[in-house]
């Protein structure tokens, strides 16, 4: 096999496949990259098993041939390669030479056939929305996945089609986050629960705007996200989710507007007190006009008041801040709105057109 | 104790003592920084029993007294709070109140007078200098001292005054850095070995330019550092430092001038090859007009070759890339020019005027 690329076509291209190299695992081979230049075109590979990326790279084929390269050893080689023409070759032998200029490296590579190849999956069903809106609401909800495993379908998140309504859904057992956004056109309902890992590593890859798109498609067990030269495969995860709109509810017993900012800058001060491990909660009272913020740990004790729009009745009701400022940095509006109903139940942060609904467990609290 | 501070002269004094605020002690007095406004003005002070720091902060004093404030807490909530005006109270039980705007902390304070006082320093010898040229040649040494307590000599640098001439050594058993710089007058001759962590932290304090001066004041046991509105203070490693002068030699059989930044990612790209713990060398080759790199470890192989100037004789001879590359960041020129006598003998690289001189020796090698 002999290939020729600019160093920043095999860079990106790299740089894509990477997000789907495991960095744990016992099979060696999926620590790789695939090189595959046997038919038209070069596109490489990475698979996890769980994820699988391919993408096509620009470049010129002067002989065909698949070798598999050690993933991350190859990228570092390039990363420090001078921006030039870069020929990559192997041999029967599996030897590959990499070249750049006066510069020539020579490592052990590996046969392309033993690697775990992406299913096929049919292309079906499918939506389309823009590389921009899904980075965006992938963002604004990934941090409520649960990281801990003990329940598989929290570490997901829910994608949800209705006619031209797309939604997604993350929980972790103490908040929910929602995203609603509307597409261009009707299509077939989807209700699938998409690994929380999937998401993020798409949202490191789509770079592009508005304009650019990504055709999402599903089967029974899988998941592609197809775009520019790029094609994402994931497993779903299997089981049914839980009933989110059950859990929602538009009743409240008090309604507080504030400036984002500044209430979440509050927190954050607040939350100096906090040591690690140490699970004190932020207190808010609300009363007209003003909101105070109370915290009280080993380390000392810090208060706070914030000027504030309220609707409806007094409240003081308690907060594991963390939650608070995950929330609100997911939030691009200046002044966000939060409505309680009393210090046990959920508070609900979200705009009047309910394109994002957070909602946050209270927690229990020692005046 | 009532005192009032705008948040940046306030964040800016606690930084700079935090230099001297020590990782790990068994005297948690150490890990405070010591407000005092006893007197006129205002100083804050850190001290880790080796190193001390005391900077003037300008702010206003409502009410005299002196206070101790966990150092690390204390610029975590400054650094947080709003850009406004900072008031600082404490009581006679050393309870401390800081305010900003609407925000208002309480923590607890120790008393002042249970921290160790930075020793008085007769201000006798001295020399000056301009805060940039010793933060400069700090920088480009203070990577050749020795990490390792074994040699305590070691792991300071040497400071030498004679007349006019100022040089700073640094070595660790593998190479030698040599700065030297001329100063605008003649002082007293001074010899010291002053600790690298002293130096390393007062190259990150130093911010002035050329024209801002730094005095430098010597005793048998200490040095101390005068400038803007700070002194630093540090104890001097005891004993007699190598004799440098003896390992120095302008004797050479090649003598090679190569541009720097090829030869730096050259060897930067070789090292790639070389994984933790794997003491392999990079193999360097010269021959009229051309210098030819290689490298062969478990994972690979590499040779690139560089156009370059010779005089001499030809010779092939071993290094440890990162004592190469160390040297090089170090020097800001477009061209360096090394020296060698043979394999085993030390390779130097200076300027022609000599006021860097970088001291490498070669490994063994298999070729």
């Amino acid at each position: 096999m002999k290939l020729v690329f600019t160093k920043s076509n095999l860079l990106s291209a790299i740089n894509i496949v990477l997000k789907a190299v495991p960095g744990k695992t016992t099979m060696p081979i999926l620590e790789c990259i695939l090189i595959d230049a046997t038919n038209d075109g070069i596109t490489f590979t990475a698979n996890d098993t769980e994820l699988g990326i391919e993408t096509k790279v620009t470049g010129d084929v002067i002989e065909k041939g698949m070798i598999a390269i050690d993933a991350k050893f190859f990228s570092e080689i390039i990363r420090k390669l001078p921006d030039s023409e870069i020929t990559i070759t192997s041999d029967s032998m599996y030897n590959v030479e990499i070249n750049c200029e006066k510069s020539k490296f020579h490592i052990q590579g590996k046969s392309g056939e033993d690697f775990s190849f992406i299913p096929n999956i049919e292309r079906d069903k499918v939506i389309y929305l823009s590389q921009f809106t899904l980075r965006d609401i992938i963002k604004q909800t990934i941090f409520c996945t649960a990281d801990n495993e003990s329940n598989k379908l929290m570490t997901g998140e829910l994608m949800e089609v209705k006619n031209n309504k797309l939604r997604l859904v993350a929980l972790d057992g103490h908040r929910i986050a929602i995203r609603k956004v509307e597409l261009k056109e009707s299509f077939d309902n989807v209700r699938v629960v998409i690994p929380g890992k999937t998401l993020s590593e798409i949202s490191k890859i789509l770079t592009g705007g508005v304009e650019d798109e990504v055709k999402i498609f599903f089967t029974n067990n899988h998941v592609l996200f197809e775009f520019d030269q790029t094609i994402v495969v994931s497993r779903l995860i299997e089981g049914e989710y839980f009933k989110i709109d059950q859990m929602l509810s538009n009743d409240y017993a008090t309604k507080v507007s504030v400036n984002k900012s500044e209430f979440l800058n509050c927190i954050d001060r607040a939350s100096l007190l906090i040591r690690e491990g140490d699970k004190k909660p932020i207190i808010v009272g609300i009363n007209d006009g003003v909101m105070e913020l109370k915290i009280k740990s080993m380390a000392g004790s810090m208060n706070e008041s914030l000027f504030v729009e309220k609707e409806g009745k007094d409240i003081l009701i308690g907060f594991n801040p963390k939650f608070f400022m995950d929330a609100l940095r997911a939030i691009d509006d200046e002044t966000i709105t939060f409505y309680t109903v009393n210090p046990k139940a959920p508070c609900f942060i979200r705009n009047e057109e309910e394109s994002y609904i957070y909602l946050i467990l209270p927690v229990n609290f020692v005046n």
